[in-house]
């Protein structure tokens, strides 16, 4: 078994970091978690956390914490690494698609990474129980330590390949910003008809809580699925003041009868 | 005030039938719901509903009962309605993309739309308190009429045109078909990657979550809205194989750059 590392370095002041930090502090077998930040921002709001929290303004890396994790944007992971050339214990990332080797490169022995699949916002609670988190590392006994503090945040962790983390992170670009641009471009038709977002609410509920009984391949509805052109020629019609918005409509409506029909046919 | 009609008749055995009969059964004031349909598919099941229920297979249309829903597929709402022709008192269709009128040109006199925003399968159980169901008519005492028979169902009831009926089912297809297909090309994509689809579930959730607190607009995320090329590169270079997801990524990732940048620039 491996130990659990009662002390804990993040890098990075994001929405990630934020949450990440909240979530260890509150586990009581971790005494103090130290925060390397760039500048003040948002200095109160980790402050406010936990006691165990300390905010380090550009200081020097700290190599006696026996776990680093760097919770930076993708672009930044691999210069910011380079400060820990030669760290003796184990630093991972939290990107999706981002190989642990860029960790490697910048001159690191131990390393791995530790994705958690959810979007995150400084102002939201996060219910860590519920979110998944992708590991994987170098070698095994990394990967087990890597396990360790994965497990301090959630009780439902997935050993994955860097291949497999980016593949995950494209279907969350799917599930996830796709699928809330779809929402925003619904939001602004309403509104251009003088109709409210709220309208859609109790359907966008419904449409997600299916997911938890059918496949979404089985919940499909609408006149996409059933080819119905009536309907789809009228609502084209309705956007001919939109182009944009009636070639995704159109886009979108080939791919769902595509995607029907290559099951039926 | 409307009178509240005791007796209502449902024509058509489908989802909507289905959920609007069992919703009216639970109310006091409903004594009897009749229910025309065109075979016996589904009679035990909507026998099973209430003693209120009467089924009747392929019989004339009974002209004594005070209101009358056609809840049958768009295509078919003119034809049914005709057996209607000259009927005393108001039927209402069900319908996101047809106008009333089409109750008129059957020759009915008093008519309108009754619509519930939501996807209804026959085998989930539906919380119509929070279904808004959106209602017009030829005059404004079938309106009243209407409304007394939609609040049965529901609190949120809301007059509507034809034309913003339309636009409303539009907004529908976008954030209900069209999500739930890019649900389904996630499933697709993972499973191809040896991945479950069901990792994707607290994101979807925590997605849908977030549009009760902050517009779509503001809770957009990801590389797309970032215009993070090296990220969306290494996304494209990983879709080679499947060039109808490629360039459906491509197209909403122009989209959600294009949506985000014309407020910012």
């Amino acid at each position: 078994m491996s130990e659990v590392p009662n002390r804990i370095q993040i890098v990075g002041t994001g929405n990630i970091a934020f949450h990440v930090a909240s979530g260890l502090a509150k586990q009581q077998t971790v005494h103090a978690i130290r925060i390397n930040a760039r500048s003040e921002t948002h200095h109160d709001l980790f402050m406010s956390i936990s006691p165990k929290i300390e905010f380090c303004i550009n200081e020097k890396p700290d190599f006696t914490y026996p776990f680093t994790i760097i919770a930076v944007s993708d672009d930044a992971i691999g210069k910011v690494a380079e400060a820990w050339s030669g760290y003796p214990h184990l630093i991972v990332h939290t990107a999706g698609s981002v190989p642990i080797d860029v960790l490697k490169k910048a001159g690191i022995n131990n390393f791995g990474a530790l994705y958690p699949l959810q979007t995150f916002s400084i102002n939201r609670k996060i219910n860590w129980k519920k979110i998944p988190i992708f590991i994987n590392s170098n070698n095994e006994e990394n990967l087990n330590n890597i396990y360790s503090v994965a497990r301090l945040l959630s009780p439902n962790i997935i050993p994955i390949t860097d291949s497999n983390r980016l593949a995950l992170h494209i279907g969350a670009v799917i599930a996830n910003n796709f699928t809330n641009h779809l929402f925003a471009i619904a939001d602004k038709w309403l509104v251009s008809n003088d109709l409210k977002f709220e309208y859609l609410l109790p359907l966008i509920r419904e449409t997600v809580d299916k997911l938890e009984e059918m496949s979404p391949l089985d919940a499909q509805t609408g006149p996409a699925k059933r080819n119905d052109r009536r309907v789809i020629n009228k609502h084209m019609g309705q956007l001919e003041g939109d182009q944009d918005l009636k070639e995704l409509y159109l886009r979108l409506t080939e791919s769902i009868f595509k995607f029907h029909h290559e099951r039926g046919y």
